[in-house]
């Protein structure tokens, strides 16, 4: 542990920057490192605009051994540091903390290598995540995860937090799909963690997927690519009732199909999208309506297409549309896409919840969180990726309202809490960061999370890794959350 | 460290066990507990029969709480524990060492909980592999990780070893396949991990699987259970070139396909099967056969079954036979399931490898492992996953002659290196155990390594759990292996 800094990141005093800024200049070259306080503003969030906090200095390494030489620095002086690819990540992962300094990964662009033979792609963090499908596009390849802001966001802040995405129901989260990564540990020190699919020894690359800047800095990483699929159908299907969509989610599933990617918005969603994009792409009456898409090769996709509306129209789904062209499809997608940008014009805020239930649930855990919303008198709407049970309810609120941040995040509390006791989880690919940490204990016991903070403390030995995320301590979290970590210790998990 | 125990397991003195024996007798119950010297004969080895130790005391546990017990026992008395499942593992991850306890998971055989709506089963550790699929057929699901000893291997052990198979070509190694487990630590604290395929934090299970029981005992296990294809065909082509059947491999992949498996067998292995079992199964004048299983939707699999065989018929396949019923299957696999078996009838004792190569080196890597065995003066079979490019060369000597192991395993350790030459992998699936660790540093740097024994030490704070195992020591892999270490952690890895 560095003198005067405690675990959660807070210190004492603030310390003489001159000289460790200094060093960094030596090491990295002068516009390589940002000091004035006004080039520093547009590091004090994340996604997370909620959260902010300047950092003491901002370094912008381009090779991994200028990564190394900055981490270096840091240990060296004993001076915490936070990871930032992109920026757009939800839950704070690359928050500053203060006193801190913030590696920015984002000048890090470089498509290293392609490997068609087996299937890989070797890149820095930096690299844009829909860059890597357009690298490879021309071959009939593509890049798997797909999340939301995939045009923004880049491959090391997908590594940090597991990122998920619309196609994850059929290839997996980001970590299905990292082969290798040569890290910068919290020492300093340079290592190349898997490389193979079935490497030997511990799976560190498996452990580093999802670390959230804890472990070290990902400088370049090995992701598998896959063969187009040949065909693609969407569809689209609008219900009078939100037990109908979900009871046809569990068939589709049942049946032995697996979409490519299976997304719901509700009638609130709909209308947002309609009102505001003004699409004229889903019907404004229907209380849900599903996007399903199914992919490989041309009969499967016929078959699989046949059986999803087959089933949703069992399920009284008042209209199908199937679109098998890439501009028809897109039409469909349209309106989903925009949901979040619509949200936005809707309300001055809105606070992005994450969490994940079993498939069941679905029909039980949304008239919950409705119930929630009209509870605490804010508007929730619901627009996710159904196959996976992982649910992102908006709350809208109005920031410039004194209370209304704090309400909106004891109601994305109690919406974690359903999801849980549903026999959920608190984060389906938005990861945990700042902004989530004190819900740990209700899905973990003190012994679960112990046990993660042995190999946080193994590799991240003086605690300058991005100190303050991931994991519960008493003094943000409060006496009361940690006590009940100790109490859960006792009984069953849930 | 326990005092006298040294990280290699040896130590200077015998230890009183009679106190440690009562204190598992009270624990466990006295049937639960064997210490007499023929019964413990055994454990004495696991499948790589050429290492035997045998083990101070044997406990079998039947519960978590059993297993909790029996290692705070260790702990509390500073007593290494190796585990062990079925005891078919092949790089002796089971292998007692001296003065040491055996805990045997092979009792702990319960089906806990089958959950076809989230398509999860929960098993215990002695659970046989194959018993898993035939718990969940009947409603249509299987599991698919299949070792060959899959009708007498442990899922414990697969979890250990990260077992592979036939079908993890498709559908992964075991890690794709566990959610959750329920472990017991080193220190005999009982923790949950995973559970939920996006669960926050580290990813413990991840890590856990392939640990080789030097991180716990798993004590619960999570299975994802797949609905079983609706789908089969197995292809069978036979060659008159070891390159055209590697490059049949090669193309079928580029070609967007992934088949369940694609296995190959050299004229050596086809001429031993045809001998000893007499099946009238392959051609004997064959350089090698490929045979190629594709499954899914009908539609999928005949379109996928007749590009197969347009590309092995364009790549010189003299023959191409295609089986789509069950009967008819099987009698096509019969002589790739009889391999092993048959190598057993023809030479006293047989030595398998397990080492993985890049897909397109195929050729010369096979050409290179026939110069060796000519070099050394032994029979080398070649039957293997050629999909993975994971080899299993079968070298046939007699352990009753004088010398022939050490040549045998020199032998093996050449191939090794070649296969790492080749960019490839010192094990694909049978795992380091006690028979490869010595090559560790081929593979990994210093560093590398050193990063893993961080998460060791920090899980395995006493070092108690099968120490000896999956990493090399001075002591046992010689000064020149480890200043190897030194030495490539300056160089590129390759």
């Amino acid at each position: 542990m560095a003198s005067g800094v405690a675990l959660d990141g807070t210190r004492a005093e603030r310390r003489n920057w001159q000289p460790i800024v200094q060093q960094f200049v030596t090491a990295l070259g002068k516009d390589r490192v940002i000091r004035r306080k006004e080039e520093l503003l547009v590091y004090e969030c994340d996604g997370l605009t909620s959260y902010r906090q300047r950092p003491a200095v901002v370094v912008l390494p381009r090779t991994t051994e200028a990564v190394a030489a900055a981490v270096k620095i840091c240990d060296r002086n004993q001076v915490p540091f936070v990871t930032r690819g992109a920026g757009t990540g939800l839950s704070g992962g690359a928050l500053p903390i203060e006193d801190s300094v913030l590696i920015v990964t984002a000048c890090m662009q470089k498509i290293l290598e392609i490997d068609y033979d087996n299937q890989r792609i070797v890149v820095q963090p930096g690299v844009i995540n829909n860059w890597v499908t357009q690298a490879v596009s021309g071959a009939g390849f593509y890049y798997a995860p797909d999340p939301s802001s995939q045009s923004v966001c880049s491959i090391g802040g997908n590594i940090a937090e597991n990122s998920g995405g619309v196609h994850c129901l059929k290839y997996g989260v980001t970590t299905n799909h990292v082969l290798g990564l040569k890290l910068v540990l919290p020492n300093g020190d340079i290592v190349d963690v898997g490389d193979m699919p079935e490497s030997p020894g511990y799976d560190l690359t498996g452990v580093f997927v999802g670390s959230e800047g804890t472990l070290g800095i990902a400088t370049e990483i090995t992701l598998r690519i896959l063969k187009a699929p040949e065909s693609v159908q969407t569809l689209l299907a609008d219900f009078n009732s939100v037990e109908a969509a979900g009871k046809s989610v569990s068939e589709i599933i049942s049946e032995g199909i697996i979409p490519a990617g299976m997304e719901m918005m509700d009638n609130f969603s709909i209308n947002a999208v309609e009102e505001v994009v003004a699409l004229d792409c889903y019907p404004r009456d229907a209380t849900a309506i599903l996007l399903v898409e199914v992919d490989g090769s041309p009969a499967d996709v016929e078959a699989c297409a046949q059986k999803v509306r087959d089933i949703v129209t069992h399920n009284g789904a008042r209209q199908v549309a199937i679109a098998t062209t890439p501009e028809d499809r897109l039409r469909l997608w349209k309106g989903r896409k925009a949901a979040f940008a619509a949200m936005g014009k809707l309300s001055p805020d809105y606070y992005v919840q994450d969490g994940v239930i079993p498939r069941a649930q679905l029909p039980h855990v949304l008239s919950e969180i409705d119930a929630l919303g009209k509870k605490y008198g804010y508007r929730v709407a619901n627009v996710f990726h159904a196959g996976d049970g992982n649910l992102h309810p908006l709350i809208l609120y109005n920031n410039a309202v004194d209370g209304q941040l704090e309400e909106v995040e004891a109601l994305g509390g109690d919406i974690l809490k359903l999801c849980v006791e549903a026999g959920g989880s608190i984060s389906g690919e938005h990861g945990i960061g700042a902004d989530k940490r004190c819900y740990m204990p209700q899905m973990f016991t003190s012994v679960d999370l112990e046990t993660m903070q042995w190999v946080r403390q193994a590799i991240n030995t003086q605690g300058l890794a991005n100190p303050t995320k991931l994991f519960p301590t008493p003094k943000t979290c409060g006496e009361a959350a940690m006590a009940q970590t100790v109490e859960f210790a006792g009984t069953e998990r849930f």
